[in-house]
């Protein structure tokens, strides 16, 4: 796989949502057929082999990702989403923002009953790494056991790895 | 494909997410990996001879399956969402709610210069159609010609598709 045609492929948005901020659009990434084809190829041939009962999504464009990938695979995807979103009965998990905090959700049930399901999870963007902080705790919290938490872009200004790594491998395509 | 499996596959919860509502809970059915593989090879199937150029798919649900869809097709994905979601120049189309309004958006360059780009807009549910009529307009508004319009669920109550059906071909796999 081509990395720095992943990186061109995305869209770079000075100043959005702030002031100061060069925000990464994968929207130009997705829209592109080859691109977002050989990604997903790419992901499928990394995990094939491992044999995952499921790919965990975080919302929303993680589940772009997810859900093609646990397509490909063959098995099946669980959202992980903000407070009030999921319908069922949920475990929740908050974490810091800057300001404030916030809450990730997912089904109590989300892995079906299977004991220790092996899942990857995946989502765009790792900044600080709170999400997916969250996200790792609530996978373990149902019964799961993420083998890999897999993110497109990394932002390096953060050091978000180091945390999470204490409880799961960590894989991501592009720092930025 | 069996229609009366996915039905089945859907969990329903009585009273959400107000009183007198049974709510249609789709993760389920997403996460059983048969099932979803088969609903997404039906669909691949529908679309696969119709030379489509982009699935486009309504926040948040209508990601999963629109992102799954636009892979096997092997053709771009283009999301929908709302109003403050997609970081460049958009397009934004509001539409009624029972009380007040919501507001959905597009890239302007959602089809990268594609002119009358082909498109198969997907989303989990229909209900009253605001949000479907909303985005088959902004589908238009940045040149794409929205050949159908897919759903999964149908809720029968509400006469959703004769206002739609007068812009585009609507496709639904259940009625409930």
């Amino acid at each position: 796989m081509d990395e720095q045609k992943i990186l061109d492929s995305i869209r770079k948005i000075p100043n959005y949502p702030k002031d100061g901020i060069l925000f990464y659009d994968i929207t130009t990434m997705i829209g592109d057929s080859e691109i977002f084809s050989e990604l997903i190829d790419f992901l499928y041939n990394r995990y094939k082999e491992q044999k995952l009962d499921f790919i965990v999504g975080i919302e929303s464009r993680g589940f772009i990702f997810g859900a093609a990938l646990a397509y490909k695979l063959g098995i099946g995807f669980v959202p992980i989403r903000k407070k009030g979103k999921l319908p069922f009965t949920t475990v929740s998990q908050k974490y810091a923002l800057e300001y404030g905090f916030d809450e990730m959700e997912i089904h109590i049930d989300a892995f079906r009953g299977k004991k220790n399901a092996k899942v990857v999870m995946i989502d765009d963007l790792i900044a600080t790494g709170g999400t997916a902080k969250a996200s790792i705790d609530l996978i373990k919290a149902v019964g799961g056991e993420c083998v890999e938490a897999c993110f497109l872009l990394r932002l390096k200004e953060f050091d978000s790895f180091k945390e999470i790594q204490k409880q799961t491998k960590v894989f991501n395509i592009l720092d930025i």
